[in-house]
Parts: structure tokens; C-alpha cells; sequence
């Protein structure tokens, strides 16, 4: 237990969160892109708000802000990320990284490191910056990435940003005695059920493909039905057979998305030639997934093979469901307990997360604050600011019985 | 009956075919978006062979060419188009208008007046040319037209063409005792049967719909299965049902495509927030048209009634079906069967062609050649010479008899 509890300043986080608002600011929310000029304005922003706090920062070469701590003794490292998704919200990544910054400032005697990672949105791929500093990324990765919407070479925008490439220094294993990140939650669980802090049980994987249909383009008035090859209506057969088979393997959390369809060339009067759909799902069981994955195989096989279009799956991404540490969660859960009593539940992500990443490498774990309406990626996202500050408060006191402990 | 024959040259035809292919070559095809710089040297390129068969050319305000024969008598106008479909083949409209020329030619002594109207390919509307040749197109419906790919206006458009507007004068009734288009058949019936010429007995009706479905955006991670608004999920339900239920209703020869489908905002761990597909049928029966689009409004509704999402059906255009002059199919078989005996056939026409404007002020009639493999709107389109020549022989026949008669 503590011998004295860490109490954190709500106004200066507050104001912390609202001064890194004006950065990128747009509507009531943010658009700061990885690498923009806004974006690595919010990165010098942190590293000297780091400085003032009493912490050594690194702006390391994939652009993540490392602030350390000169303090001896078990070390933890907090963090999240201060890029945002385009024209979004003002709280996510930016909460996570300024509960980092004054978990730190409230407990000065304990070895505490802030990093906000660089990239966790995804504008380049996935994770590369949690990614390069747990040594999981390697240079062909940096070579061979490019902005999901420009198409600009990830190698070519570090370089305009002033960035070298890779962490430096590989992470020497017991550095760290683990982990925490903080984060909105981005759904609505918390906020329908009324609960006020989340604990993260763990974080989905989150296994993405994508399904192309062939046919034969042809004129949509002088093709007779019985001979079309019609790839926009395989795609619709599937599609819908997903829709319709899918929860007889799916887990009661288990969520899956097509988020994107494109019939080629896409004319009123054209029969479509070629068709693809992106097809996402998720869920914390790998053998949930698998059996996910497993009916997708037998769903696109029954395409193919029924014709008169050819149907091929293609792997796009597969990421490992973490499970989050059992002692922390019951740190996280303890402090919870202790300011916002009966009012918090453990709960999985849906998102994914730096902490997925960091987890390989040391126990990890997270603590969710409500998100108002459930609302996440969008300009009017917002949390109350009673509970960011509830959630501040828990943060902070949850690592300080975690180094404690250590 | 006719006092003689008129006799085509084939090789001037297929001569005049390969130099006009020329304007605007792509691959094996031909690229001549209306009003770009090799439609409009087409056009110029047309006028000068027109005057050389001793028709007085006029290239009119809204592109149409015109040649109009100086002969007395019962007048007989044939046409089609010169522009093509984005890299397309280079029979498509071209075929019609070089018949016309040809029949023109083999038919010294007859008023024969012969044009090319300008973009029945419909970069910009919908028969913009013939319909201003028939008093069918307003300044209103001008002002309105705009590029369908680039969004350049139909009024700018033109401007850059030394065009003026529409058609200068407007069309007397009875100038003419009938309209003739030849066109290649774009289907793989004729191919496919061994026949050699179609006469067709009707164009198809088009009718054309968008269906929006409005739902809720949102994360695709943590956003429950039970309260999501996916609008495509809403908009592969309702394809489904389309494909599965317009069979009931559908003729033998009716045919339905769904052209395009737009989740927005397309992004694999996004929830899509709105779908729009474009829906087009045809079919010669207004009756089956009817059914069709009843059976639509009925899916539809009881899409947008079982929600979660909103479902709107909004008719884009609706073209009536023309039936073709029976004295004039009458002709052409008499024709077709003189040169092609036994190897002819009565057919509808599946695509939209000028004849169907022209149709509304005169008795019209279309004739149709083989497409080798049905392929159509792609530069691999194509027409054995000989199937060319026996065509462009059939068609100045019952162009002769037709004035012959009148």
C-alpha cells in the first residue's frame, strides 16, 4: 500500500489539454496528421512542457517524444500519442499522454518516463512508432511505407519533418518494470452504463483482408443476364453471406466491418469487371478470430467455386490480441475504487493501442475514461471534464502503487 | 419495288472507317471524348467528306454535321454518332454515320441528307445533339450540363469548340419521311447465332435510380454489433434483394445492373455513416419497366421501414422505349434477306441510340451488324470487313426502297 497518495493539479492538465488544442485546432476538435507542420509543432509543445516538468525529453528519429526521468528505482513508462486521425477530436491520444505528463509531475520521486508515440493513428501503417522503440520495425518496414492518402513515402515525410529514421538505441529488456496507457474509450459502454473508469482486460486483434472479384466488364444493355460475369453482384452475394453467417462463429464481442466496396469501373451503364471489398473483424479470442477467419476461407472458396467470377482472399493484417497485465489491472482497479467507488468496470478494447505493442516486451496495461455518446474520430468527441480529471487522479495514483510495489 | 439496285463501294467504306479511326487512335480502338480537339477534327474531317459526296455540310451549334443533299423528292435522313466512349472501339457510331455517307454515295439521284449527332456517348447529358436537332433540348437543360467526369460545363465545353449552342433552326414536321441509324449490335447475339444482320423492332426504356441509406459513423472497433447504424449493411441487404427478387418480374430480355457502390467514408476501421448505389433497367415493355420499378420502391421502403438506417430511392432518369417503324423493319429485311438470305433476324436494341430521339418526330428504324465476342465499349471491338461491307450494302438498299416507295 501507499505511504502517501500522489494528488494530481486538474487545472493544469486541463489547461495542458486545451494548450495542445490550439495546435491544429479545427471546429471543437484537431486535425493534426502525423508529420504535418501542426503535428511536430504539438511534438516541440510536449518535449518542453517535458523539460518544465523536470523530465530529459528525445525527439527520436520516427519522431516519438521520450521524456526520462533522472530518478533511480523501479522505472515505469507511461504513454499514448499526440497525432490525431483527419479533422478529429481534441482528447484522443493527447489525454494519455498529458496523464503520463502529470502522473509524473505528481509523484516527482518516482522514475517515470513519458513518451508519446509517433504514428499510433496509423496515417503510415501500423504502429511504427511503439513499434521502432520495442525493436519490431525494421527498415524495410520505414523503406516501404507510404501515407495511406497521399501515397507520400514514409522515408521522404521524416525527412521533411527533420526526422533520422529508428529509435537509436534498441530497449534493453528489464529497463521497465511495465507499461500504463490511458486513453478515451471511444465507445459507449462507460458512458451508457453511467461507470466512470474502464479497465482494460485486453485489446482485440484486429485481422483485415481484402476480397477481389473478377469478371467480365461488359455494356449493361447488351449483355443478356444468363451470360454476365458480373463481379459487383459476387461481391454482393458475399457480402451479404458475411453479414448473414458470421455470428454463428462470432463471441459476443466480436465486431466485424466492410468498410469499403469499389465495383470497377464503377458507370451506371458498365457490368462491373472487378470488385473488392475490405472486410475487418475483431475480437480478444484468438480462437474466435480464427474461426472468424476460418468462414471468411470457406465463404470466398464457395464463391469461387460456384462462379461465373473468380473470388480471392487476400491477408492484409493479423494483430495479437494482448492480454493486459493481472497486477496492474488490479492496481488501476484499487485506485478506481478509491475516487470513483462502484463506478468502474474491467472491460476489453475494441481499439487498438501503443499498449498491444508494448506489451510484447513488458506487463502493460490501460484505464479508459467515457467517451460522451461514444463518439471517437470525429470533431465533437469530449469527455466531461470531472471525469477527465476523476481519470487523472486514478492514473496517477495506480502508479504510484505500481512503482511502489516494484 | 426498285428500278435498280444501288450498288456500295466496300472499299471506299472500309477505307473511309480506318481513316477516321485514325482521329483520336488508342490501341486498337479509338479515344474522341465529345468536344475534345480529335472529336472536333473528326467533325471537320466529316463536313470535307460530305461536301465531296456532294452533301452540303453544316456543323451546327451544338456539334451535330449535317450534309444535306441538294436532290427534290421525298427526303430520308440517316445518321449516328462520331464521338466515341472513353478508349473505345472505333466502329461504335462511326459505322452508322460512314453507312449513311455510303448510302449517300450509292444513291446519287435521292434526297438523302446524312448527320453525325453530337454526344450520344453522353460525356455530357443525355443525346444532347439529336435532341436539340428535335427541339428536345432547352437552353435550360445546357446551362444545367456539365462533363460527367472532369465537371467542366456543357456551356464551356462548347465555347472551347467554336461552338455556339443549339441547333439554329428548328425542325419542320414532315421534312423528312423517316430517320435510318446502322449501328454494331454491342451484344453477342448476331455472334453468337451466325445471323448477319438485325433489324431491331424496338430501344429499350433506361430508367435509372440512385438509393442512398443514411446510418451512423462511427469506430469500427468499439462500436457494438446491436447499436450500429452501418449503411453498408443496409445497402448489401437491399442488392441482395434486387438480385433475388427482380426476377419475378422481369421479362426475357430485361436486364438490371447495379453500376457503382459508394460506402463513405470507404475506410477499413470506419463504420460507414452513409452508401449511395446507382441502379439502371431496361427493357422495351413499358409494362416490365413498370413492374420493375414497383417491385424497387417496394424493396426499398421495406428497407428504409425495418431500418436502422434510412433508405431513399431517387430516379435519375427514365427514357420511354421506342418501338421501330414497321414499314421500315419491313424494308430492311427485304434487304437483308436479298444479300444475307436466312441469316437475319428482328431484335430489340438493349442500348439507347439517336434513333429513339428521332423516333418522337418520325417514322425511324435501325439496322445492326455482328459484334465479334459481343465485346463493346473497349478498343478490341470489332466487325469481320466482309459482315461491314454485306451491312453497308443491306442498308443503302432499303434506303433506296424506302425513298423509292415513299
Amino acid at each position: 500500500m501507499l505511504n502517501a497518495l500522489p494528488t494530481i493539479n486538474g487545472g493544469r492538465l486541463l489547461g495542458d489539454l486545451r494548450d495542445l488544442a490550439k495546435i491544429g485546432a479545427w471546429k471543437t476538435g484537431v486535425h493534426r496528421p502525423t508529420y504535418s507542420e501542426d503535428d511536430m509543432q504539438s511534438r516541440q509543445w510536449l518535449a518542453e512542457r517535458m523539460r518544465q516538468a523536470g523530465l530529459e525529453p528525445e525527439i527520436d528519429g520516427i519522431g516519438n517524444v521520450i521524456g526520462r526521468s533522472s530518478k533511480p528505482g523501479p522505472r515505469l513508462l507511461l504513454g499514448s500519442h499526440v497525432e490525431t486521425q483527419p479533422h478529429a477530436g481534441w482528447l484522443d491520444g493527447a489525454l494519455g499522454v498529458l496523464y503520463g505528463l502529470e502522473a509524473a509531475r505528481a509523484n516527482p520521486d518516482l522514475a517515470i518516463d513519458v513518451a508519446a508515440w509517433a504514428d499510433e493513428e496509423g496515417h503510415f501503417g501500423s504502429f511504427h512508432g511503439s513499434r521502432s522503440f520495442t525493436g519490431a520495425l525494421s527498415e524495410a518496414d520505414i523503406d516501404g511505407a507510404k501515407n495511406k492518402m497521399s501515397g507520400i513515402p514514409l522515408r521522404e515525410a521524416l525527412q521533411s519533418a527533420g526526422l533520422g529514421g529508428r529509435s537509436r538505441s534498441a530497449l534493453e529488456d528489464g529497463t521497465y518494470c511495465g507499461y500504463l496507457e490511458a486513453h478515451i474509450e471511444q465507445g459507449d459502454e462507460l458512458d451508457s452504463s453511467g461507470d466512470r473508469i474502464g479497465i482494460v482486460t485486453s485489446i482485440v486483434g484486429i485481422w483485415q483482408y481484402m476480397i477481389r472479384f473478377e469478371g467480365v466488364q461488359n455494356h449493361a444493355g447488351t449483355t443478356r443476364m444468363a451470360i454476365r460475369k458480373d463481379a459487383g453482384v459476387a461481391l454482393v452475394k458475399l457480402a451479404s453471406a458475411v453479414q448473414a453467417r458470421f455470428p454463428e462463429v462470432a463471441g459476443p464481442r466480436s465486431v466485424w466491418t466492410i468498410g469499403r466496396i469499389v465495383l470497377e469501373p464503377g458507370a451506371a451503364s458498365i457490368i462491373p469487371g472487378g470488385a473488392e471489398m475490405l472486410l475487418q473483424f475483431r475480437d480478444a479470442d484468438p480462437a474466435t478470430l480464427n474461426a472468424m477467419e476460418s468462414l471468411l476461407r470457406t465463404l470466398v472458396a464457395e464463391s469461387d467455386a460456384a462462379g461465373p467470377c473468380t473470388a480471392t482472399l487476400h491477408t492484409l493484417s493479423r494483430s495479437t490480441p494482448r492480454l493486459m497485465d493481472e497486477g496492474f489491472q488490479a492496481a488501476l482497479e484499487r485506485a478506481a475504487q478509491r475516487y470513483a467507488p462502484g463506478l468502474h468496470r474491467r472491460m476489453p478494447s475494441g481499439a487498438g493501442h501503443d499498449a498491444q505493442i508494448l506489451a510484447a516486451r513488458m506487463p502493460a496495461a490501460m484505464l479508459f475514461v467515457p467517451s460522451i455518446g461514444g463518439i471517437s474520430h470525429h470533431h465533437s468527441e469530449n469527455t466531461s471534464d470531472e471525469d477527465i480529471v476523476l481519470g487523472g487522479q486514478v492514473f496517477a495514483t495506480a502508479v504510484a502503487e505500481i512503482l511502489h510495489g516494484s
